[in-house]
């Protein structure tokens, strides 16, 4: 096992603050098509695939689901997210995080249940240079979170094992796919979470940015 | 004691399914005072006193909030919430829950941190009549929540002591309160809040939404 581990990150309410976004533009989508779902059950399922989220959301109101209603709601939930890009912001100190991550020769990738078309909007707010990051979206595996499929390609691409990485995510689909892939869960309350829903699912520490994880990434056992 | 206690509710998060939008408008209000706060923080806060929750995210964004600026950030959010209304609809079960109290002669009141102004046009798409419930707003007591204010006075026109009744809300600020009442709390996920965030607050019991805990009324010893 190498000295140091490395770091899988996930993207949404992890680096990024855009849950409460994706939250109502769903919510949006889901009204347009006729469907009635509380708006703290979408919010439960952002970060899971797509296909999963549109299923288990769809059935709870008692609709079904068939793929041209999956495909609408997909179209309208990527509409209503548009108008929204410009006024979301990264997570306190995403940026530092991953520069300190960076200077410290620590390699870290950014594994999301998203699309390349809606992630890079997204990462390229954070003002690091793009070419050079190690990207995983949900185009280029077979399933996203909750299976393991995007850590352990993230992970492969950072030359390590799943069980040599740590992963940090906001979302208990994120810490489900990471005890699935073998690696430790690090949850963070920047998606709107309690601590105990995280730690449920597997995280075995709690910040509450990354702002926070970088001040404590001693508690990993970083040597930094 | 009588042999029926009565019901004091919260309205944002617990009636009706607000929450994200009021968390959006303040985001929105709090960026356009250049106050960045994540959005998460902000949604801990809904349904706390307007005065307590502008000074505690003022303080943690790291400026000082004197009362120009709360006044703004007050109007801003306020008008950035009435583009939202219309788009706001009860929460599953809420309407069907206050017409079975009011049919097994349980009496109940709706308490809530807001304004009447605020209250009355979301408290209205219940479609039941508003001029026969008691509503009980910030505007008509010297504190909102988590003082006890709003549910001490709610019962005091209900004709019980709070220790009579149950008081049914999403959120901490909601439990703390009942507490400090000396009411039962019930808590309700439909805010958005983990359900341990809500037990370690004071709900001795915790429903999904309105719909839930009108199936679960024999859990809290309701004769109806």
């Amino acid at each position: 096992m190498p000295a140091q581990t490395a770091f899988l990150f996930d993207l949404d309410g992890t680096l990024i603050d855009s849950v409460y976004q994706h939250v109502l533009s769903w919510a949006e989508a889901l009204t347009a098509e006729g469907i009635n779902v509380p708006i703290w059950r979408i919010h439960r399922r952002i970060g899971m695939s797509g296909g999963l989220f549109s299923q288990a959301l769809v059935r709870e109101s008692g609709a079904s689901l068939d793929a041209a209603l999956q495909a609408r709601l997909s179209q309208r939930h990527a509409v209503a997210f548009k108008t929204r890009i410009s006024a979301i912001k990264p997570l306190p100190g995403a940026e530092l995080l991953l520069r300190h991550l960076t200077a410290c020769g620590i390699p870290w990738a950014i594994a999301t249940s998203g699309l390349m078309e809606t992630a890079l909007p997204l990462i390229e707010k954070m003002g690091l240079p793009v070419d050079d990051m190690t990207v995983v979206t949900r185009d280029q595996v077979a399933f996203a979170k909750p299976n393991p499929d995007l850590f352990i390609e993230a992970a492969r691409r950072l030359g390590r094992s799943p069980a040599e990485c740590f992963v940090v995510g906001d979302s208990i689909w994120d810490l489900l796919a990471a005890q699935r892939a073998d690696a430790l869960g690090v949850g963070l309350l920047s998606g709107g979470y309690g601590e105990e829903e995280l730690v449920r699912a597997g995280a075995f520490r709690i910040f509450a940015e990354p702002a926070s994880l970088l001040n404590g990434l001693f508690e990993l056992g970083i040597r930094s």
